[in-house]
């Protein structure tokens, strides 16, 4: 979404076929070391040049000055990059709700221990979450239409990339929360109107949610 | 133990008593966003100046650099934060092993789940982490005594750390897995026998591993 909303040339290499050295095989070259001394443990990665940087909060803060996409101050980027590592938190006991014993089994094979594991995560974890964000809205000394600074930054499009996965797997839970975080709510609404973001949604460049990613929406688990 | 490794000048305010204005209430104050506008989720973060960082790979960035605990490049930099992030990621599978259904409830009432979770932990998990991080180490264009260039840095701490950890936790499984893992137990003993490292893991600074942590030994986990 960085990326795009900033109009920059890229390629999504895992979606491209193997044929001209793209694809799959492309990105098993780099995590087994036959590419680079600098191998991730696992995808996504981004290559830039010859840099290799691995994990979304850390690619993002590669792009976020180069694409103007975070505010110049140092004390404005930790702050971006910590709400970002906050939203990688968030994600991934999102997903753990489907997957609580291991990402080696099928969902099909881990069914009670997600819906044990979906209470706990309506509970607690999903409102508490989502009220930190809005908390960050509401404190931001340059107003809450934005979460760092007086304009549009990266954890901007990554909360309205989250906040869409969760109407996806969870739209009964995320129905009844909504009403009490209307900041966030808005802030969603206003990136999804963006010209760059709305093209890139209707475009086939976007994946839309499904049963084999991190949002999944097994209802069973909807509460 | 970067900032113990570094001899340099800070407070844990946690531990503190609460009488001087630190202690848990000091804590609570910024998570409550009494005290800041940029109020972290949860701890670990720091306070340096008017600066607050949140996420232990965050702050290792900021660290790093003033704690001449990184190389300047910014090639090292990403690089360094990324291996970082895949230790975030390994000790965060590591402690859902016995908390796999939610932070909020007791080991007691999830111990069925946690005895499946450690299988697949033992049988995937631990052994892939562990295989990178030696790799990394072979791979390195400066040398395998260090994972990032020619001299310590904080991943080399953050790794140490991690390994103490797991041998706390997995006693049993540890001492099968080490001996395909020799680079990383090298550098895991060299880190140990540093100065400024041995002086702190015997002070009273330094908070051992219980069944209150991350790392937890419960034998019935321990495959």
């Amino acid at each position: 979404m960085a990326l795009e909303e900033a109009g920059a040339d890229y390629i999504d290499v895992g979606r491209e076929s193997g044929k001209d050295g793209l694809g799959i095989p492309a990105i098993t070259a780099f995590l087994d070391g036959d590419e680079t001394s600098y191998p991730p443990f696992a995808p996504p990665f981004l290559k830039a040049g010859e840099l290799v940087v691995s994990h979304v909060a850390n690619i993002l803060q590669f792009l976020g000055p180069r694409l103007q996409l975070v505010p110049e101050d140092e004390a404005s980027r930790f702050w971006a990059h910590g709400l970002q590592l906050t939203l990688t938190d968030f994600v991934a006991e999102t997903h753990d709700v489907h997957h609580p014993v291991g990402t080696g089994l099928y969902y099909e094979d881990q069914k009670d221990e997600s819906r044990r594991r979906a209470q706990a995560f309506h509970d607690e974890r999903l409102p508490k979450f989502l009220g930190y964000f809005e908390q960050v809205l509401a404190n931001n000394p340059a107003g809450d239409a934005h979460l760092v600074g007086a304009k549009l930054s990266y954890i901007d499009l990554s909360l309205y990339q989250t906040v869409a996965g969760l109407r996806y797997a969870f739209p009964k839970a995320m129905a009844h929360l909504e009403p009490n975080i209307p900041k966030v709510t808005a802030l969603v609404a206003q990136v999804g109107e963006r010209k760059n973001i709305r093209d890139y949604l209707d475009s086939d460049r976007h994946q839309t949610f499904s049963e084999d990613g991190i949002f999944r929406h097994y209802p069973e688990l909807d509460v």
